[in-house]
């Protein structure tokens, strides 16, 4: 089903079977481009083919009666066989080629797999892929099964989403529910039936009581004191409470680190770091495999339950893309092209961000402009479709029990009047500088852990910080609340049945339904405590995250920097609606709130807002904040001041520095080519090829292409370990006409010494052995000689040659040497090739690959910081 | 401050002052490639360098003294002048060059402007804009107005869309109030205010009522007949009213049309295809005009006013685009440079959705979906702040008088239930067919307009057709209301206290307040009755707009599409409704609407799901059609409907063939390289080569790099008229060195000419007059020789050399002639450039440019639906 060996399918075309030209020396072996050789010329005209060909048809000859009882594999005048090993299967793919067969694009089978850590190459794979798809299409009409395949290859994309919106629905309800019901067990069970929350066991009851934060007291619920007898009220009963609560959360998290740590390390984190930096065509095997995913969808659910300020938003973008990549497999058009999974994988992180908060818009977005690097109109679409079916599976389980898919609802409609501009600015620079603080001191406290003994033991650190935890929050209500609790109380406008601390105004409470309408008042008693509470509140979730982000467990940064902006946003709400309300008289605030007052500042809508400004400033990102934030409090009438604090928090941000994901990239090392800083540099491609290589005096490794012996490919194998080599023409025309992967090269030398072996029992390794022929080139001057042509040909026929042409990528990206750095990089960026090679008037200057591109804008930047502190 | 001359700013590479050769043999003016002359080497080592360099000399000499006298400027042993006319500007730079000095990039400085109707190339100007911001950035430390001019280059862009922001919400302010008040003058007066619509009119009145489709009456508000003091309930009065609506609706579109047809013929149609192929890169000077802004804005009050259905959302991203153009011309980094002026108009174009809509974040999603085409994240962030600004102008001027920014309002929040998502996707299926419908239809019609007389009277056209469109309308309430005001009433929720045909269902009218809840109960006679009309008003409008889009008038699209899915959603809505109440017993409408059976169907719902999916059908937006259908709503709870309708529709659409604008683009044959479909054709870079040349016979029109007199290369310029040449090392060495454009040569010729003519008064044309060294290139091996070196530059300096190297741009893109088709076309689309070369074993293959691609593409579309229809 995945083969792609396309020998129909490239177009007829008579000129490439052209003269093949054997100029067999040993000196050529490698080229040394700086000082060219200025003695030789480059003719290849006729006449000067003939003398070389003959010359090369002796030689050839000559080596032949040497070694020929080496190569019986290769026999005269027929069909060549050229098997290649691939390492990644251990299998061999023998296919077999006739001379006069058609040149075919079969370079691309062999290069299937990568190695871990390498870069992928998207324009090889793309190319691949529709080779494959042009051989499915080609075949379709040969029978229903070819037909069949074609068939479920063109609906493969749409089965594979709708599949992994389908799990990654199913796994955050599961999630979702499993969270909320363990964090309530540390508090409490409900005795009737022990499997229901809290929330859930009162909805029985037939009386339901709130305490101060709007939490549920009811009949069925007894809170671990209950359960053992004690005295509710007595200061043991209490204690024992706060014991029991701090035992749970630290069984969850111990044992949630310790299967981490032992089994699946790359479950911890919030993971979009690395899916970013995989999506950009790194690869990294077992980051998205199926152990992953189960420990860190368990993992989630323990980490949050205890009590730890971590979120399981960001991680859901993780396990989303494991269900990508593990269903991807099923599908041989994603499974077995890593360019093409990328697709299915920004879908899945997509999916992962929609499931997460129920935003499907959200999420597309927060693909699209903060995870995704290659996002055709394809997979835009694609992307929808997933997003949607996560969406209608969550909503279908409801994991938040209210009907809507919103999360954090928002249940008021009330206008904002023009002057809370001002505020919502001074939120989003709060919420700027917040996200500065938060970055600089966490990246500093990760540098210091690595080389610092408490790296050592990650299962302690995250033990005692669970303990230091839960002994900090347990006597805070706010605190002692689960952040998607506590968030939904402060973004939530005081109705008139509420008692909650946060609601208590001094006014006179009308009688009338729930909707009634409440002017704004002075503050009351419960207020001026619940300030202090939030107010302690803050300090240590800012505290406390910034240690526990980073640590050896699955750990999400969004909740809580929504919970820290909204705790932010709810104070700065309160204190300007009591500045409103006692400064009624002065004229902007008359005219904005009218004589009523009513709803003139609505506390809610600054937590709202705070909670963007805090999530922006961590995560710099813009429209898809704005819509994440409208989505999950389905508050869409305050679209404008979402937006005017986000950017006020990225503008903030971004005057410090870069944001949470870019400086976790930075700091693992991922080879990541950030798309969006541009590069301000005035090198041109030929001076970067000298800047990038560090030793002058090394020749660059090149293959030429025609006229090697199999020793001296070896030789410079071993001498020069690219992973790529260019393939000339001669030494001294060193012309481009295509590349050949090490890999690939190894391969073949490996299968060919095997072979040997097995007949002769003798090492190779330093033996001349047989002309390699690259070609099946033309001559320089794009004629065939048919003088020359008809002697190469029987020079050809006559040797042992190994024909390598299916190894070499003709179509490699070639720029002059005097092409901008600029436009280079672009290259990079945009085509996403791996090596471009630079030619100097048509004659191969250098290469240039991703990692020197990297670490030439890391220099450019560091020279950047230099020129802006003098 | 736009000079970009940056002398300073290339980095210092010595190697770049090398050997010039001059080979200065006319046979050598144009190259052969096809036939390649395999006699002549292309040796250039010492040896015969030096020779050749001798035989140049010799040669050289021999001609100046010839034609020492008519070349005056060349003064030999000093500086060249090289003097370049900017034909754009009618100014010429002199800008002298020393041979010692460094190589600049000042090609680009030549080529600012373009003609109308190319393609920009992106890579050059990108480059460009580059080069003159490291100009600005290396004098900024000069004097304070450098730095000045820098802080003010640096700003620029936001300055930029801030005042596109601005000036977009405004006009688009003004437009809503002008449009809704002459809509409303075609039925009455406000008599104490005429100033006033019928909506702000009533406001002041003590006793409003409504009529059937909830439209105001109230004593100030006086209808024509009562002005002409008629009786109100006569038979008279109703035709004098119907005559008078008539009459005021021909004389608006009477009045526009013949605006738009005699000043302003790019103000006709909603824009989006041209703004669309602006984006991609094409140049139509006067399409962003004042004129055309003018005109179109004053056109859109006029055309909606009379009544025609057509919107004015879409041309208001034409006016937008017009504000971005007018705007940037303030800026010389944008005005200057075409590929960065599509940054500004990119923004510009989201915010014309976003202020038409109020819909800051569908403005964006829309414009990164459907309009732009380079869109890199800076303008995204800049989009976003630009949107923001035209949403916070628009919310200030309160067009829609709700206080809120959303136009359609949807008031209810009523949850939907799983069954719903059948009659969705049905709706959803009808909007695909009737996106088909309308295309193909509106396009037959065009093309039929184009051979037809009816073509030739463009003014009687439109004045007939509102004729009968105010004809047709008066009699039937639903018609005549505008289209925002039917959109409005449609989907709405029934209250308890609308007296409107729409909600008339048998029920016991419960007593309280207006937002008490309503049960589901039988259609009344007024429901019957306003299924009727609306049923009428569907096919009225269905035949009406595919005669009306398309004509000399502004006209948009997205209105009547939303105006007629709402109006086929909301009789599906109370069909729907009307059997689910009738079925109440079956066993999955019981479990899904409860017993109360409050909120089971939401028939206002319908209408916006049907919106979207006749939407969806025309334009075949995705996400942004959801995000904008959920910003004009309101309603966020009603996302994955809207998801699930507008899959539907986009998936029977794009079965039938392809969007209203891409199907625009078509018709209108404009150079649009569509980035999207993939190109699936298994052609290589060489042999497209072949397949675009039409002929084989005529050679490739190639300049050399040394050795051209000035008598050829205008020969070369007249018999070859391509708008760019490449720059080879020689005849039989065919390697890119760069590429020089038609304008740039003819204008130096012209200068050259003209500086003769004046000296000498003799005709040049016919004459070898100079040598025209292309160069400062080094020799092929990249090394200078020094012998070869000294010679040469004595053969320079005694020899009447026009040196041109600033005229080539040395940084052509290349590819191999075995490059897959593919992936040439990947770069077109990504990287923006013109032309591809394309080399066959380093040497000169041929010239791909986007035409041709475009053409290669076209074609391939072609074969493909023949296969198909095998």
């Amino acid at each position: 089903m995945a083969s792609s060996t396309g020998g129909s399918s490239s177009g007829g075309n008579a000129n490439e079977r052209k003269l093949q030209r054997d100029t067999p020396t040993d000196s050529y072996a490698r080229l040394y481009l700086s000082p060219v050789p200025s003695v030789e010329g480059d003719e290849d005209d006729d006449v000067d083919d003939d003398h070389q060909s003959q010359a090369a048809l002796s030689i050839v000859e000559q080596e032949d009666s040497g070694e020929e009882v080496e190569l019986t594999s290769v026999t005269p005048g027929t069909a060549t066989t050229v098997t290649i090993v691939d390492t990644n299967h251990g299998v061999s793919n023998p296919s077999k080629t006739q001379y006069d067969e058609e040149v075919t694009d079969v370079t691309y089978v062999v290069r299937k797999h990568y190695e871990n850590f390498e870069t992928i190459d998207w324009l090889k794979d793309l190319m691949r892929n529709r080779i494959r798809h042009r051989n499915l299409r080609a075949q379709r009409r040969a029978s229903w099964r070819q037909r069949f395949i074609f068939w479920f290859d063109a609906w493969s994309g749409w089965i594979c989403v709708l599949l992994v919106g389908l799990s990654a629905g199913l796994v955050a309800g599961f999630v979702d529910i499993g969270a909320k019901w363990m964090s309530h067990w540390r508090t409490g069970v409900c005795t009737p039936a022990f499997w229901l929350n809290r929330e859930q066991c009162c909805w029985g009851s037939r009386e339901v009581e709130f305490d101060h934060v709007h939490s549920e007291l009811c009949e069925h619920w007894n809170t671990w004191s209950q359960i053992f007898d004690m005295n509710e009220l007595s200061v043991s009963a209490w204690f024992f409470r706060y014991f029991m609560f701090i035992f749970w959360s630290v069984i969850y998290s111990g044992f949630i680190v310790c299967l981490v740590v032992g089994s699946a390390p790359y479950a911890s984190g919030s993971g979009i770091p690395e899916i970013k930096t995989i999506l950009s065509g790194f690869i990294m095997y077992g980051y998205l495999g199926k152990w992953t995913f189960f420990i860190k969808s368990i993992g989630m659910i323990f980490a949050t339950s205890a009590g730890l300020i971590v979120g399981k938003e960001g991680p859901f973008v993780h396990i989303s893309c494991c269900c990508g990549n593990l269903f991807s497999k099923l599908f041989p058009k994603y499974g077995n092209n890593e360019a093409r999974k990328r697709e299915i994988l920004s879908a899945a992180a997509a999916t992962g961000v929609s499931v997460a908060f129920g935003a499907p818009i959200g999420g597309i977005l927060f693909g699209l402009e903060e995870i995704s690097y290659y996002f055709p109109y394809k997979t835009l679409w694609r992307t929808f479709f997933c997003c949607m079916i996560g969406a209608l599976v969550v909503r279908t389980i409801n994991p938040y029990g209210n009907g809507h898919e919103i999360q954090f609802p928002v249940e008021y409609n009330a206008p904002w009047a023009t002057f809370e501009v001002v505020p919502f600015i001074g939120i989003g620079i709060l919420g700027g500088l917040w996200g500065t603080l938060f970055i600089k001191t966490n990246i500093r406290w990760l540098k210091y852990k690595k080389t610092n003994r408490i790296g050592q033991y990650p299962r302690a650190e995250v033990v005692i910080l669970t303990l230091i935890t839960a002994f900090i929050c347990y006597p805070n209500l706010y605190l002692r609340l689960t952040m998607p609790e506590l968030i939904r109380r402060l973004v939530g406008q005081c109705r008139v049945d509420d008692h909650m601390d946060l609601c208590d105004y001094e006014r006179e409470k009308p009688i009338g339904t729930a909707t009634a309408k409440l002017y704004a008042a002075l503050a009351g008693p419960g207020i001026h405590r619940a300030i202090w509470q939030l107010f302690w509140a803050l300090i240590v979730q800012i505290t406390l995250v910034i240690f526990t982000i980073g640590t050896k467990i699955p750990s999400g940064l969004i909740v809580p920097s929504i919970s820290i902006g909204a705790i932010a946003g709810r104070l700065i709400g309160i204190i300007t609606e009591q500045i409103a309300y006692q400064n009624q008289h002065l004229a902007i605030l008359r005219h904005e709130c009218g004589v009523s007052n009513e709803h003139c500042v609505t506390p809610g809508l600054y937590a709202v807002v705070g909670a963007c400004a805090f999530l922006g400033g961590v995560s710099r990102m813009t429209v898809s904040l704005v819509v994440i934030m409208s989505e999950v409090t389905g508050g869409l009438s305050y679209i404008v001041p979402l937006m005017v604090t986000a950017l006020a928090a990225k503008w903030v941000g971004d005057a410090f520095g870069e944001g949470i994901y870019e400086e976790n990239v930075k700091l693992s090392g991922y080879p990541y080519l950030e798309n969006r800083e541009s590069f301000r540099f005035t090198l041109k491609a030929g001076e970067a090829v000298r800047a990038s290589r560090s030793d002058e005096t090394v020749p660059l490794a090149c293959i030429i292409q025609d006229g090697m012996t199999i020793a001296q490919i070896d030789r410079l194998l071993h001498r020069h370990p690219h992973s790529i080599y260019p393939v000339i023409i001669s030494e001294d025309f060193p012309c481009i006409v295509g590349q050949v992967q090490r890999r690939d090269l190894l391969a073949v030398l490996k299968s060919r010494k095997t072979q040997s072996a097995q007949i002769q029992s003798k090492p190779l390794l330093n033996r001349k052995c047989s002309v390699v022929s690259m070609s099946n080139l033309l001559n320089k001057s794009g004629q065939p000689s048919s003088l020359g042509m008809r002697r190469a040909s029987i020079a050809l026929q006559a040797s042992k040659i190994l024909k390598l042409h299916k190894l070499v990528d003709r179509a490699p990206i070639i720029v002059t040497d005097q092409t901008p750095m600029e436009a280079v990089v672009d290259m990079f960026r945009k085509l996403g090739c791996r090596q471009i090679f630079v030619t100097k008037n048509g004659r191969l200057h250098g290469i240039l690959t991703r990692k020197d591109i990297i670490r030439l804008m890391e220099e450019a930047n560091i020279s950047k910081k230099l020129e802006h502190s003098n």
